[in-house]
């Protein structure tokens, strides 16, 4: 379970000795995620996806980019071939759940692999720096890290920044019905690193 | 949140202003409830509902079945003109889930019901006797109260009861590929009067 | 085709080598059930289920429920690794389709057996007492059996039981909007018993 | 019920004061058809349609000829501003099922109007010349009416007449990889002829 | 691309070494059909298939056709056991665009099989006269060959027919809210004499 | 048409009174995007989404990335309460198809408008600076802009870039199983404002 703020995630990690048809015989291994968020986890209730008969783009986009973020921090040759499925379910939200998601997926991967190490399923360590994520935006006007729920919904500008230590893995940045510039978006960039910097240290500890 | 012995599920109430067409301008009110397990709440994963694209049956039977108990124990007159959704989600599960869900969201009910109260927006309390209900089942020739999860899949036959105060609500007996007699029957009922009497007072206590 | 008052319901028994996964190479076989109703069996057009793109909730709870009775009766291991599908299609409603199907999809399985049985394929009968359904319920304050589709509306506690010769495969009753006791519970069973011994009558001489 | 050989069609009309919203305030009606197969209808079991979670494409195909059929021979204005479903559900099929369709549904269509003439709700007859449809086709080189099943299924040209009275509604020839000449299709249309002139004179018997 | 009057349809053919179940070790081949329309390709923006959810009637009705069209112009035995797919999406849209698919679609399938000869892969050529398709009919009394859209909506009488050679495949006519007699049919089948006899020239011209 | 490289998309606009409902008497228009691509756009034929019942998640994401950058390059109250739906229809497809369709999309965008101006309907124009998006990506260790499909599936760093002007909209960096520096960053950044300026000039001659 991972907390940001009032942002609630529960992260579990499943594993499975099948991989998906395209790694068949590769040796290689596979990170997947899933993502959903309980209806009520929102101020007014959502429709709950299961009921409505299909997962909405949202959702599918986020689970994507989880699962993106998770594979790039990890050598899947070290993996073997197995398949790793991190479950991210929003228990309570208030911005900033993908990041959340990620930087918890990240944990419950760590424990994960913990336990193949231990029982000498494998022996070399896949995983690499912690993957964490930040979101930040731009809120009237000014650059701002951790955006919640009613920052969010206002921001002109809303960035996730998925990081692997120093290096980068993902930078979205997007502009609903506005713009931004570039000195703006390096600005953003600066509060990233800080803001992973932190949210690393806490993964650390509580993988330690 | 409703924890009975392994089993945890998270229970809560939203209201709205909208009744389903066929109370439109008839004073009365709704209660219904959707219910919902994460994926890794089991010891295995399980396939998530949203993804799959549809409500398994057994989940529709089960909220169909929480709605129902819900209802029974409520005048949906003195509600007046209002809908109050359940939704009760299976953080963790070890047999149970659809009592444990009965008896939390009737807690939820309550303090939603409570909060409508104080606001003055109905004057009459609505509630009756507290909603509760056990599951128990003959394992290993003996009647058994709260199987759990292992005691549950090898039972022979398997019982939900629904009680109201000292009144029934619901009484599900069923025998997967085997059978049972009247008084085999009565011995359960015996037990569910006994189990349902102490989820009451927890009840009471969770709402005082 | 089985007709109990004004509900007739067409039951047919087909027969396949094939059982699903999880008995293959056990030498069990299955008996499973579906449902369905012509969107004219009722006083009122319904919506056609496959117009509307899946089975509603009710549709599989009844097919979950007239299969798992089936199989009470039934020794899986007498009938060998073959599975016979029962499909109860209601032609007419007047309440108790439930029960109708239950009882006529015996008559169904019966005869289907007794063709294997004659074609020397298994040389045990794999089938016990006949097993039938009765629906009763609390009418007007009343114990009643066989409820028609005016009772059967209005009726505040509704109770389906399924048996095989003196022993219970299952039990249901329920409130809608109501509570019942220990008593009148009694006095259902009763009925019950009762009832079940004129279908199992008409049954024996159906497949004599 | 119409018998058409071994082919047993179940046609019922259900009339509804609503019109699909292109009709209404125009003061026209309209007539619609829905048809299904019961899974045991054929000579192995089908798929029930309900469970596979949408209609095929062959049902589509079928009802849309039905409605499209019915409704050349109706005046919708003499109707007036209602709707008539006929539902055609094949019992048994041997053959030319979409046609005992028709031809059947042409009856119930037939009682549903006389219902609202002697109720007064309308005034003039709208129908005209009953609706009838008959199957042929070419099998082993002879042109041949009423194909049953075994026959269909191995013809190498297949024709569908719908007629009302001496004029032409809808012919559908078609090879399944083959072709035919103008003088194949000229005999066809006389067989057609004769088919129909049989069937109508049993719907006005039904009818009378 | 085939373009006739204002109606284009692009077609493609893909071939694939698989063959449906059905014609597994067969030694057979089959050639199917997919068609689709662009959402802006009529004059008001249609709704996209792929966001509904499901192909509508009418396009399963159509792509049944095509395929059903160009199997019968084609010796499935001397094709051998490989499947060709022929797409056709309409990219503008002017009436006739079932004829024009199975017409352009021809186009397609003969260049396909051109490069199946010239590789080596058949020796016999296993296409027969080419296939094609007009749509004719009667429109303010009078017998007009490729209705254009303003004339197909309001026209009584719609057919479509398609040939192969001086041979007929498929023969359509259907009238809506409206009937027609054997000598209008007879006229109709003259005009899409002389309209194939066009197309196929430039059929011939554009494979040559 | 748009034509970038070897990838043609068709885009066109098409205007609706209607707005979705949270923009009803709002007085502000909405500018919505979807995204198709042919099955034989692609080297190998792709399954057809509307015969698979679901638009999948690449094109969800695709489709609201297009109508995000289409709408923060316009002012929606100077639109009106209208909608404009830009679909984009990828014909062939040669990498690069999102970006291919925002550049496309605005020029189709840009000619509706030019429509609203001209009748009048509209007296001041809503669009700013044109929108125009690029692909570059580090491929074999370099920055490239414009990725082809064989390098585009090859490169561990894929970036997309949406400006309107020099400002920019959406900024879109993501590795897969890899990671980049804010170096290369920037040298991608550098990339996109050149190859844009060469879109927009392109974009000014279509319109003017």
């Amino acid at each position: 379970m991972i907390r940001v703020g009032d942002t609630h995630v529960l992260c579990t990690a499943s594993l499975e000795a099948r991989v998906p048809p395209f790694l068949r015989n590769t040796g290689k291994g596979w990170v997947t995620a899933e993502y959903g968020m309980l209806p009520r986890s929102t101020g007014s209730r959502m429709r709950r996806e299961a009921a409505a008969g299909k997962q909405g783009g949202r959702t599918v986009e986020i689970q994507r980019l989880i699962g993106r973020s998770l594979r790039a921090g990890i050598d899947l040759v070290a993996l073997g071939e197995r398949q790793i499925t991190v479950d991210c379910d929003v228990i309570q939200a208030d911005g900033g759940t993908r990041c959340a998601a990620i930087t918890g997926g990240w944990v419950a991967l760590r424990l994960a692999v913990n336990k193949l190490l231990k029982a000498g399923d494998i022996t070399t360590d896949p995983l690499m720096d912690p993957v964490a994520a930040v979101s930040c935006g731009i809120y009237a006007g000014q650059p701002v890290l951790d955006l919640d729920y009613p920052e969010d919904s206002e921001a002109g500008v809303d960035g996730n920044f998925v990081l692997c230590g120093p290096k980068l893995i993902e930078v979205q940045m997007s502009a609903e019905g506005s713009t931004f510039t570039r000195d703006q978006m390096n600005q953003l960039m600066d509060l990233a690193d800080k803001g992973v910097s932190e949210l690393v240290a806490a993964q650390l500890q509580a993988t330690a």
